[in-house]
């Protein structure tokens, strides 16, 4: 067997395992009983050891080594052996001791959290910060970078991203979004926003999102949706693609744009190319680029007019009582309320990089150690109030609102901007390439679009980084101004700015 | 560490991907996507060969001989060493090429049993079904035996048990069974079964079954039932349980007593000592005790007048239509009609076991070679003749009806009449302990029959045998006597045979 042969069993073999532990997770966010979960949790850990032990078989690396003497045949084999590598390196980079560490650190630090939150009293998460941030801080170290800590934790959720290339792209951003809020709030105007929350009952929301996430391209016989408590989509193969949801009877959206949101990650995944599934050509090139593809379908394709000049009809077949006497224009701003808020989870698609970019700064302070754990509750709160001009009015309201950190979730957070990013600047292309999306939408047709994001975007893996993706699609390098471009034609004529 | 914490951590580890095999299978009844069953196949495939692997391990047969020398110092530690052993020598003893050839052969044979079914023409089967019978007598003969070729097979589902102590049992089980049949169709008298072929709604249909199968002690705290097209009953962990049923809303009884039937096995499943799981002691004992505890809740409960006592009004209020007009007198004769039919699966309590036999002496003559498989269907309907009164109109009706067969499970059915013995005399020793067991069932009160069966049956395990274990628990070796009086007593009246 060539040396290459070796390396795709050996990672072919490693995906069947993780795809299994993508099962014992989805089953335990749907279907397990109330007393099973003490022993999915051994079966979890059994399982993770399993891969890490393939993940880390110095076999593997020894045919890396051979792999990178041969040189590659194709883009694709080039992203097999790259890809293989990199995994190969960060997870024999750090020590077993450190993994333990962080694993037991941040179990714990979770249920410190939640207590926290509970309490409403940072004083309480404080220490389990500091002990995260110091482990992290040694996990980068263990990984190396050439600029700054923050590049090796980055680097786990986008490769190839270094902070000196997101920092000036999210100040652009900040620098642009923070008079467009303002002068939202001085419109003086505000959404009919309460529409959304008249009373949706629950099976029909099941039934809309089924018929729209159908509509928009997920496709049902390779995926599914269930309820659970905390929305996300996962992948337990390269033909089984299963999102999970939630309703609240009394708000519209959050189900609704929800199913949207990961039905857009569902589609890439159910894009990539499944006979490379488990190596570099048949993977997600990164959290930037999959939450683009969630935030596409959710904000530039669901909240767009065309994309209701279509469904509201529909939607007022399901909720008859709710929609009565709503116009469409009405509705059509209901969805696009914009205004400065304290839960990020809750924010709209302009204040949202808002949240974003206080994170993004708080978390690259705390791991140069220039941020001292004790102080990030005041350094949260006054950037609320220079970015969002409001003030938290407690912690569980301000810095305690997100997992995150318990999890040791560092560098996590700017993927979330990227992809808005990467969003409105390919959503811009393909409308420029494939002529009046809003035509198509409007007649229910988004075939194309899709279309154009498989051979642009899915079908590539990862077989380029994420920044040349885009800039291979859009012809032009990651900037803010497609998405700047986009929230102001949408909202300037909805809030009467000039 | 100690040879026996070597050998139950192993078996630990091992029972942890098995029960992960079981997760994989029950997704893939219940929920799975439709185009996802490839790569399920490679997954399994994977894991499966992780398991033979580990079942296989030289080291683990290093510790069984040093623990063997050791000697044991309970009953449990004894169950653990003595099935440990078995498992590891049944597993070891057949060369890999005979395990591979069998997996092909009767997959292969899966395919061409559906097709000759179909066609009704059971020449298509024929040769599969030669090639499949040769290859059990060459796994016999790898297994070894002392008597006859078929006890090395019938091993594999009741352990301990021989072929020369289960025929003399189906032999007198049969000489009352055909006289007791005869004397209930000479009685010119027919059950009101059509009142079970009114329509029944399947979501009424799916709360009764829940609220009895909660009723009678399956605790949905660590179990769930889910729909398929297959029933079974699976392990994902030992607190999770689960179900599956289908429902005709044109039948009551395929879902009703298939629920009560799973629920029966769960309730086994639930009641095994869960601090044992995957070793011996926290295993069940055999196929037929199983089965035993299934049939337990389905026939002797679940057909009793007085589980309907407090059962037929719950039934009233999901089914007022259907059961408008309906007395009691008419639903217990209904659910405990008598006729012989073609089809096995249909069978009542009391022709069930003539459909066995038939299936036990062709399977008996086909492995010891006294019979040709060219020969098997004239075998076949000349006992239906002559058992069951009736002559099979085709081989789909008749020889071709079960997978089993096809999938080389030989020395299975005879489990299926085991099961009936085994729990008639359960019952019968049940109902003695506890004084009235018919008071408490028309009480709703079915705690005490379920606990009993936790003390003599659940909570043992594999320390016992299975003769041992209802010779124990009863004070009488397995006979068929109890089974004959729990028919003639409930069939006599209904029937008024004197």
């Amino acid at each position: 067997m060539s040396t290459l042969q070796s390396i795709k069993e050996h990672l072919a073999e490693t995906a069947r395992y993780e795809s299994i532990l993508s099962l014992l997770h989805w089953d335990q966010q749907t279907y397990i009983p109330a007393k099973a979960h003490d022993y999915r949790a051994e079966q979890v850990t059994t399982l993770s050891g399993l891969i890490h032990r393939r993940s880390t078989d110095p076999k593997l690396g020894e045919w890396l080594d051979e792999a990178a003497e041969i040189g590659d045949d194709s883009i694709q084999v080039a992203a097999v052996i790259r890809h293989a590598k990199r995994d190969f390196d960060r997870a024999t980079k750090l020590p077993a001791e450190l993994v333990e560490e962080l694993a037991r650190c941040t179990s714990k630090a979770h249920q410190v959290w939640v207590e926290s939150r509970a309490a409403n009293d940072f004083a309480i998460f404080q220490p389990m910060l500091e002990q995260v941030v110091s482990l992290k801080q040694q996990q980068a170290d263990a990984i190396g970078f050439d600029e700054c800590r923050y590049d090796a934790l980055l680097d786990e959720f986008e490769p190839d991203m270094r902070t000196s290339e997101v920092c000036p792209l999210l100040e652009r951003l900040r620098s642009e979004l923070v008079p467009l809020v303002n002068a939202i709030m001085d419109s003086g105007k505000t959404a009919p926003a309460n529409i959304l929350e008249r009373t949706y009952p629950v099976d029909a929301q099941a039934r809309f999102g089924k018929e729209a996430a159908a509509a928009i391209g997920f496709d049902f016989q390779r995926g599914r949706i269930d309820v659970t408590h905390h929305p996300f989509c996962t992948e337990l193969g390269p033909h089984d693609c299963r999102i999970l949801t939630r309703y609240d009877e009394k708000f519209f959206s959050s189900a609704f744009f929800g199913t949207l949101h990961e039905a857009g990650h569902g589609m890439y995944q159910q894009g990539l190319p499944a006979d490379w599934y488990g190596t570099g050509p048949g993977k997600y090139v990164s959290l930037g680029v999959h939450e683009s593809q969630s935030r596409l379908w959710e904000n530039q394709v669901g909240r767009s007019r065309a994309f209701w000049q279509h469904f509201f009809s529909i939607a007022n077949s399901y909720f008859p009582t709710a929609l009565d006497g709503v116009s469409l224009d009405d509705w059509y701003w209901a969805v696009n309320d914009v205004r400065p808020s304290l839960i990020r989870v809750e924010a709209d698609e302009a204040t949202y990089n808002l949240h974003i970019i206080v994170r993004f700064e708080i978390e690259q302070e705390l791991i140069d150690g220039s941020l001292a754990a004790c102080d990030a509750p005041d350094a949260w709160n006054a950037r609320y109030e220079k970015y969002l001009g409001i003030t938290p009015d407690s912690d569980a309201n301000g810095i305690l609102q997100d997992v995150h950190w318990s999890e040791g979730l560092f560098g996590y957070f700017p993927t979330y901007s990227l992809g808005n990013l990467y969003s409105a600047q390919l959503f811009e292309k393909a409308n420029e390439e494939l002529g009046s999306l809003e035509e198509q939408f409007s007649a229910g047709e988004f075939t194309p679009l899709l279309k154009w994001l498989q051979d642009n975007v899915h079908g590539k893996g990862s077989c380029y980084s994420a920044k040349e993706l885009v800039e291979r699609a859009t012809g032009t390098a990651l900037s803010h101004d497609a998405l700047m471009r986009h929230l102001a034609d949408k909202l300037n004529p909805l809030y009467r700015i000039d």
